[in-house]
């Protein structure tokens, strides 16, 4: 059994898995803020999870996890939603479990939980994720590409509209800003996203802002597909909890693209982009897969 | 000696080089039109070329050739500014010479070229080509990305700016519309684009074009380093034989970003870009390389 997981700025996901990534176990739990306290909280998921399968952490066949920040040979650093501003993760683990675990970004996880889920082999995706940032990790030829700082896929900075909202960071019309957690929620002073999408059917304001979302979900997947030419663009996180019309609302853009332009028809986007179900702990399960070496 | 061939629009460029990309002997002629007449020009400007260095072309040690156009195992395929719908280029070349050259794309081609002439090694690189269109060639840790279709690097078909001008495909703001010899053209009723950017400095049509020219290169830059994360995008294409005004109107718009993000200061666009000189020819050189088994 390979243990998985997931370290999000609200919960923590560990899940026991295959080595074909098929989960078995699985434990949820909210993440608390500082250094201490996530490592503690993430230490006691994984050993309470693994003794549900009669395990420990030093038993199981290897240990991988993804954190929403950078990731250097294991040390976490700019975790911003965890409160952590440095921490050697991976070594801090080893001298409680006498075991070392892979530690990844969490999109890069989730990537590689993606492209497991989907069916893995040699081919190329990205995942395009819309949690409370937006990111994209990338798989070439059945290869994680992290570039040459680590920080391929950071495409929420592009702008698709230079008259369109002001971030947070001042760039107007960039593609975190309208299709993230935070940037809708930056849109609407503070709503919640998933408040602002719910009144979107009966309130113009909320509208706009749900058709920048699928018109920006739209574009991620255009800037993917053309720059990369992955063979799929899959789309993830917390933002899909929203459910089909996500997905369908940012076809509805790439139909009237490929209505308008031979090249955009060619290129097909509308069928090279899926939604991930969301149940599906994609993230967990890439960390356990990252942990065995795959991806 | 290894015999590299690109085959432009308007002249086809030939270069014998050594093992390291070193040019030894160059010559370059008008390029016809249509399949056979293209054919038989390669033909004679290669040996003529090879004559030169007491050679002939199936005596030199590998032969490559860039196109204009989509080549799947040495044939060449919509090649539109060489009049070629289908050839199968490699295949009569090997008739008429007993030897088999590699058949590239002109802007692989060219990244190659640009990645041998800036060091090469096994770095991460994207060439950004300004020439008749726009698209950018993309090398990762010293190989090729070509894609899952063959199209990465199609990134003319972003759009920049939803206000901006339509484009012949009817895309608005498109970085191919905004930042090539074609679009600088179809934006100027059909003035060639080196005449437009000769008006530039007295003429507010024409500076409001090279305005949107700067910020579309910048643009593409933007988009190729925070997809891809290549360390250096290096700028080549007939649109650099504007000389040093091209790279620093570019970067203008890259220190704009980066006085107005942290993010993007840290991203540093600016250091992370280099024009090619225009008298080099990396796209013949490429296609050497390529023929000796490079990128």
């Amino acid at each position: 059994m390979r243990l998985g997981i997931d370290i999000g700025g609200t919960k923590t996901d560990a899940v026991l898995v295959d080595d074909a990534g098929v989960v078995s176990h699985r434990l949820t739990r909210p993440t608390p803020k500082g250094p201490d306290a996530v490592l503690d909280a993430v230490a006691r998921v994984a050993e309470d999870l693994c003794a549900e399968a009669g395990l420990t952490p030093a038993t199981v066949a290897s240990i991988g996890l993804g954190v929403p920040g950078s990731v250097l040979d294991g040390v976490v650093s700019h975790a911003q939603n965890l409160g952590i501003d440095r921490l050697d993760m991976a070594g801090a683990l080893r001298e409680r479990w006498g075991v070392t675990p892979v530690v990844d970004n969490d999109v890069n996880a989730a990537a590689v939980g993606a492209w497991i889920a989907s069916g893995s082999s040699e081919r190329s995706i990205a995942l395009l994720n819309l949690g409370t940032g937006l990111a994209a990790g990338i798989i070439l030829d059945g290869r994680l590409w992290r570039g040459s700082r680590g920080t391929a896929g950071e495409i929420g900075m592009l702008s698709m509209d230079l008259n369109g909202p002001e971030g947070p960071d001042g760039l107007r019309g960039g593609l975190e800003t309208c299709a993230s957690g935070s940037g809708i929620s930056w849109q609407a002073g503070g709503e919640p996203a998933a408040s602002v999408m719910a009144r979107a059917a009966t309130d113009a304001d909320a509208a706009a802002i749900q058709d920048r979302m699928f018109h920006a979900v739209a574009t991620a997947v255009r800037v993917l597909v053309l720059t990369l030419d992955v063979e799929e663009v899959l789309i993830g996180g917390g933002l899909t909890r929203m459910g089909p019309q996500l997905i369908e609302g940012a076809r509805r853009v790439m139909r009237e693209w490929e209505r308008g332009s031979r090249f955009m028809s060619s290129v097909d986007l509308t069928a090279r982009t899926t939604m991930m179900d969301p149940e599906v702990p994609i993230a967990a399960i890439g960390a356990a897969m990252r942990g065995a070496g795959r991806g």
